[in-house]
């Protein structure tokens, strides 16, 4: 039986356009700062980039600073700014904010001053999504890019935040997107490049796979693709719910991604359960991947309130385009005896479910 | 006729050892910190690369943090750090530092007090090397690296910069490499990644191609392939000399790149000459490529004393492996007539060289 990948929140995998987008900008000889032809040519292989990601994300007009990431826009949106946020955001975001801003239960974020705050469009762990507030200073979108339709001039924020490989392009490159007339002071130095805003020679071809990819992206949206990926996550929720009395599953009811299943277990611990599943053949998280290694209580499920037995317990299956009806059957089965194994073996004061 | 590009300096054509690393590397789903089968196999791989490195660098047991391109690996580095350096070092570390060392006329830097002092290894637009001294803060191996046998590890320095595409690798990866035992604070932030010095999901496949690029340089180097490049860069600093009297080739008799042409023609703006010469089919630049478009007079130059109307009249001719005696003496015909079409135009008033 092959391996099941379920952890497209972490990282999705390539797509053919990001690519064949790629293999194609291998051929373009040259550093996009010169002046010949072969600079010219990977000039335009970016400022093409630069349109089609425009475009993919509802920002026709809106300046586009291509960085090394999200984690690295975060820090040229944020940082010295003297922002806030919630609890519920991203390290990348929430390292340089005030984290006072309050998140209720069910995981919605209340903005009072949005011209100083950060806040998310959707969450990485929970999938639960944002009512982005009128003049927000920065929003991330990194999450929500590429799964949900998203048009940056109509979001009302100042900046917003984007990432490749969140929707199938590589790791390593990403975008701050600025409203025309806005500026931010470069913290990499030493060249004139995005515009003044970012120094060192262009990753062209990770920006090549990255508009690639956004564009892929927007076409699936279009095409209803993330409809059909909700209808799967709906029928993994049900069989899980089947086959494990008492189990939770997180933000059910309220906005969120079509693809994020939340999934509470208290008193087992996700990383338990993540070593479990990949023994079984499925790759899926607990919380957030992004820190390397540690896997503590979910920053984000304390945000909102939960206890920390409950918020140490939370599982992240997160789906993408073409797993299958079949696929998740199989997960919601192999999580149900996993898990009626380490209850076995927990016993009830460790490790019995909410209801159970 | 095919065009020719000597533009290397800026930019080396990516290796195709550095495009099979990364074109498998695509296929490698997942993020490394995730802590199932497919996240482990991007660590394995992004560690198999930073092996890789260090044993090209010679520096095994040093640490090598991976970033998005020397330039960020420069602030990394130097900011905040109260280090000098002189007047020829790249934009990317002089924006750090103070800018008061001295450099003499042949381009060598007088370095006295290392221990606060950034110096780099080789020169961009002159391709002259530098003497380290015993103690360095930081040393910016970034051009040299690939061109001249570099081993960090006997170099005397705490830390060290190198760029992924100078060597055949692609843009948009560097590395910042540390004396074991030495730290530095992130810059990028929220994200234990990189040891907890540079925040953000690592660009696997460019690290991937960054290693392999560094393994092939590495072995060329072993083979004398650069011997070869520098009898070619004599022939063509022959054949120039032959065609244009007068002229001059910077840095001949010092210790230098063996790739790198720099060719003053008082008089006769370098950008012209790109110009003048992209036309002709050959790719070639005036000053550093790195900060775009705008073409003055070559910092690099008049720090080593010259006068504007010499150091604005540079011309960098910057080879690689696979040039041949044909190609140089082709661009050094072409050249020739350019430079007499050019003299012609402006009269002895504006253009002529030095002696002619």
């Amino acid at each position: 039986m092959s391996r099941l990948y379920l952890d497209w929140n972490a990282s999705a995998p390539l797509r053919p356009e990001a690519r064949a987008a790629m293999v194609a900008a291998m051929d373009v000889t040259g550093n996009a700062s010169a002046v010949h032809a072969e600079g010219r040519a990977v000039r335009a292989l970016i400022e093409r980039a630069r349109a089609q990601l425009a475009a993919a994300l509802g920002g026709e007009g809106a300046d586009i600073v291509f960085t090394s990431g999200a984690t690295e826009a975060a820090a040229l949106a944020c940082a010295g700014r003297g922002l806030q946020c919630a609890g519920i955001e991203h390290d990348a975001v929430a390292a340089w904010c005030r984290v006072d801003v309050p998140v209720d239960a069910k995981g919605r974020v209340n903005v009072a001053e949005p011209a100083i705050s950060a806040l998310q469009l959707a969450n990485s762990e929970t999938g639960i999504v944002q009512d982005l507030p009128e003049g927000l200073a920065v929003c991330d979108m990194t999450q929500a890019f590429g799964k949900l339709p998203v048009a940056f001039n109509w979001a009302g924020c100042d900046m917003a935040l984007a990432s490749a490989h969140k929707l199938g392009g590589p790791a390593g490159v990403g975008a701050l997107i600025l409203r025309r007339g806005l500026d931010v002071a470069a913290q990499i130095k030493g060249g004139g490049q995005e515009m003044g805003r970012r120094a060192g020679t262009e990753n062209g071809i990770g920006i090549a796979g990255f508009a690639a990819a956004a564009e892929a992206a927007a076409r699936d949206l279009v095409d209803g693709v993330w409809e059909q990926v909700a209808e799967i996550r709906n029928i993994l929720e049900k069989a899980l719910e089947a086959a494990c009395p008492g189990i939770i599953c997180l933000g059910k009811g309220a906005a969120r991604l079509p693809n994020t299943v939340c999934l509470i277990t208290p008193g087992w611990k996700g990383e338990s359960q993540v070593m479990a599943m990949d023994l079984a053949g499925f790759a899926v998280s607990a919380g957030s991947a992004c820190s390397s290694g540690k896997v503590t209580a979910s920053r984000v499920l304390s945000a909102m309130g939960m206890d920390a037995r409950a918020a140490g317990s939370a599982l992240r299956v997160s789906l993408g385009p073409g797993v299958t009806r079949e696929d998740v059957l199989r997960f919601a089965e192999a999580f149900g005896q996993a898990r009626k194994r380490a209850l076995a073996r927990l016993g009830p004061g460790d490790a019995h479910p909410a209801t159970a």
